[in-house]
């Protein structure tokens, strides 16, 4: 079982930008927080980051072939990239928004998420864990689909 | 460490309630769900059911003098009762709120949440499972809080 | 064949609050005419009246056990009580929203009602006969529908 | 004592149209049912049905010079037809709005009626007897009416 | 020189229809008021009212071979009635709105005209005077313009 | 009989600023024709124009004491001035809004009149003349109240 | 003369509840104030605090019995409690709203309250004062009127 | 097959009408070009011009009895005849809407079209080839569904 | 100690303005009552009325040089004047702002205070008594302030 | 003559992609059909698909040095890249902008094009075959322009 | 070369207002950076500044008559004073519009500009540099303007 | 001293681009003022322009390490990138968001920018001065701030 998980713009800076809002892990120590869970759940992962919408869309569309479920932190790009939100579509895979910090406190454009309608649940505000209770889910939510087949 | 609970309006029916909505776990077996996972994390909780305003602002202000941290899904009153968000606010106490289905692809008005801004995070769309996720998190997150002093 | 008759918030006041706007007709009068026209119909009408939004949803929560269908006026909940509509798709009973004074010739906040998408029909403006005409509605309706059966 | 009873634009193929959302009694069918209804209640009535908005106003205009009451389902000149409701205002009659289908569980811009706020009252949603309730109104109204004179 | 006067839907009920609004004067004697500037001003003028909305287009389609102006009041058209203002600017005559009534103190959905963008000038509130006023400006406006050339 | 005519912001520069919108006729040559009118009427007028809202305010109040009626073109200040607007209210005088240009077929912001909904009409487009009608109509309207007592 | 004093939901916290915006007065130490002002205008109050909208309601409906005025601060049931102003407008006695905090420098919906067009004023913001004001003001204001009488 | 080609209001001016807009070919000369291709086709066509909403719902109503498609320029009534929409609803063929200009590029309300939502397609902008290639599809579509049964 | 009251436009008209909105007290009247209570206060008071917003403007940022406390009824200005806003902002003095009539029981754009988010509090709808609490507020505020320190 | 054709994010997935949205032709079959008539109309096509919006930004602007028209199905970005509207306007060449499905009958925010203005067209919901139509049109559009030199 | 310098309200107390957002220059200072940035350019400055609107327009107006340009820092009447607006239109001069704060990050009203659209650039947040580089601009475009002719 | 000069999407074309809204400098031009007045600073710069978002955060996250201030033209990109703007707070360096022409005087979706909040200042409408000022400004404001250090 294999799942993708992409963090969008600016999440590299996490750590280092803005900490009071986005906390003081940085990305390398989150990544290595969901590859423990994958361990412990027994599954694989693979891990991106990108800057670009255009980036994040490939990746989606070839995870079609090959993975079990996303869990994506889609950051600005939430708010407004319908082009993700069709390759989500697209994709037809189990998959987690996820946001670190809680989006709902912050900015009025920032609680509105054009991504939220086409995936299975969103976690928000839960910091870091929110990715673990993420994979947690898909690979639960698919042993029970498969148990009852 | 405990940690209260809170079902509102109409959450007792689930299971029998819409179940191409909200799947078809009763409330009965959720709340055994948490209390499993409560005892995993060593924690006590009080669940409770409300389907009125004034009981749910009852509760939570009484939790100030015993809780830890608050799990809440409002169901219908997330939606309009400042009441609750003000009881959630004077009780100062970590709280994490849950919805059983993805509000965010069902009707518009389920889109906003009047509570969402002043919990610490929100777990939409996983079903049974986001109970279990805020109680791990408000535990986590209390015990590496108490860590820190 | 029973019918479950709910008069929402201040509707204990009819006849007395407001005459030009709710007529002069008293409640107490409205349920006399409600209790004969269910004499004439041979049907068996449960009437309660709550100014409480919990005590309504606990009401209809009930009906699903013994009721084959519910008039309801929610009075001003019907402008905003989210948590009386879920009540009522949960309930999955036939039911009519009557509301006595005719709401779209008055403020604007009256014209918008949160249960009317979720229940059979509306009747609005027709005074007491509204509740007359919702009863009539429900048997007949019931009946037909048996009979196709 | 006479009615006028209008229907709108593409009423005509009622029970033809869209049979999920308007059910399958024919336009020939419920003017039978009016026709019944205004013989139990000793009324006479005048049945029409139009495709256009200056063809219901001419109609409501002459009635002015003949009728005791209105019954109106202006189909989709409900949501905008400005000029009929003038017509309305200006004929001062009693006058019941009707509509065969929930409008409120319809599209969103069947949601407004600019129609609603100047007749006595509305009914929605029931089918074919929300024209023999309208009747019923109109002549037990006038009947109080008189009687009190 | 010749100018066309419309009168628009339910104007025909002037003096009869809510006085307290419209005021007491009859169409016939506006159109007598209309006839004698007209003579004063040694115009003809061609007066019609019609209820519907074909007509009027069909009216101002064809007064383009043979008036110098026009005079509308399009009643309740004038809030929606996008089809006579495509007419209007086809036409492409000097013309002027009037309204009887004053629009911008009565509903809100009376404040808006999509005509009054595409004729020269609009008269509101001041009565059947209006009428005459906007016959004088159309007969002074041509003579300058002629003057000139 | 007097009459006062108030010209707002920038009505100075008439027949100079921007010829297209506003023609080419100076303030001093429609006050011209403004006096000339009165002769005619055989009315006084006090002409005034003022860039400072506080003093349209001022002329407003001190109107009441010897005016029989108020011809206001209030240029910008038409648009958000509720002060402007209450001095009218107060004065209680009859009232006519004129505006030289089409302010309908300008910017959004010029479509709304806060003034409007107070005055008894408006008369919007028709250049100079606009003064005259109003003057006409003043006088007209006071000498049928005066006839009519 | 008696007054009743409503205090709504949360109103229980005061002076434990942020007390950067609500102050520190407790909620006793406000009712002492309270009472001290009734001795000295000599008026009788009845003070409650409840969190339930319907309890509420319930209280407004018997004032009508017994009281000569209301002072109510409706928390967060200010902003969408149409049940509450409907009990308002049916007890028909002379009533002042007060808020401890200055709503209007807080978040957006706290500016709307569906109470304020039911009562007679409104005091926003002079802390405990806003109490002993209005109590001033309905005691005050029933003399004038008596005296009149 | 025979396919039914409509022209709503104001479309007969066609090459008269603001050709800067429109273009200037005639609706005459439209019209050939459509017969021509209709001959290609070799299909029949109907074509029709009405100002009146009323004969527009006719003729689509009278087409359910012989037509295999229609294409539908409703002219200005494409932005709020929902009547006209309803019509073609009821019709149930396939329906392809075409306007000569390019109604995105023009004013606000001429973006909006109550009809796109309830027809296969939409052709904005192309000048008369828009009825060319609505034409074209209905029957190439047709073909290509018989040849599938 | 020394306070600033401001009245604004059109206020020196109370009394005789629209009784039945503003009452009959009339501003001389009013203003008696504050000097009353200024002496049983022992306070002084500076009253002012103005028309023009820029004089408001001037006498708030010189009371900053003098004043311990500002009492103002900026009138209309209240709804739109941003300027009297900032002016109050920098004057830095504790401040209340006034209406005689209940401006939320009035037209919509009355409900709008742009004041208000500036100033301490505000009381509305109270007459004449709201400028005596307001000046009663500023001194016990005041003293409590000093008593403090 | 040569034409550039875009398909934006997505689009390589169609056939595969919600087949019940977008039918099951796939994108290279599509694209034969393109290049087939473009054999068919004697022109060149080159035909590309980008997920990223810098990248069909790109394309745009190089297409001014060759191309004499372009074809765009924007995917997503039709509805928010203002980026791609404006290397429209700067291409400056003819543009028609084609969608595989209704999109009008689709969500919301799938209704508004921010491309649509600066194109000469548009053509929704006529699957494949509109990618067809727009090359067509430029052709024939191009050959008259050329025709008329 | 002369150029004209407005201040508008409240721009007088800069330095001493609210430093922490206008910063702790004083007007004084800005205007001896701004005589020395004019000296600096060889061009003579008239800097004023104003509370009243009306002064602002009658600067404004008679500068027509002698500057070259406009720099204007309209205070708060930069977000609703039509009437200034529309003196800077009339008055036609190249106008640059100055902001010393960044009003894009504070309250939304401060937000948008009347007054922008007409001027020829804006320049926001500088603090005083930005009078200079105002002055900078109108000068340098002046003389490109005239080395043209 | 290092300064980042960022042009967007499209500005590559700048003085082949519609010249009427921005000009006729071309980018090369544009960059030559830009190192001109860089030399007279006594700073470098480094000028990129991208058509893609994502190249943009990435050059934005990697002047954190080497910058002390950023000019940022985002063309198009302005309106709606919600990434670029977390970049350029994440960043946390001095910016100034410039535009070559007046974004206020364009199409209305042109005058909202989401990166103006999080910005320095904003110069808007000064063709290729702008990005001179900006530069100068960020010199002038580091000296300023090293010099109080």
């Amino acid at each position: 079982m294999k799942i993708l998980v992409i963090h969008g713009p600016n999440l590299n800076l996490l750590g280092t930008r803005e900490p009071h809002i986005y906390g003081m892990t940085t990305l390398e120590e989150i990544n290595k927080m969901i590859m423990k869970k994958a361990r412990e759940l027994d599954v694989e992962v693979r891990i991106v980051q990108y800057n670009s919408e255009g980036d994040i869309i490939d990746e989606i569309q070839s995870a079609k072939e090959w993975a079990c479920g996303i869990v994506i932190n889609a950051g600005a790009y939430t708010h407004y990239s319908i082009a993700i939100r069709d390759a989500l579509c697209s994709a037809d895979l189990p998959a987690v928004e996820v946001h670190v910090s809680n989006t709902f406190s912050r900015e009025k454009f920032r609680h509105k998420s054009v991504i939220s309608p086409v995936v299975n649940g969103v976690i928000v505000g839960l910091g870091p864990y929110g990715y673990l209770y993420a994979l947690d889910y898909l690979v639960n939510n698919a042993r029970v689909n498969t148990a009852k087949t």
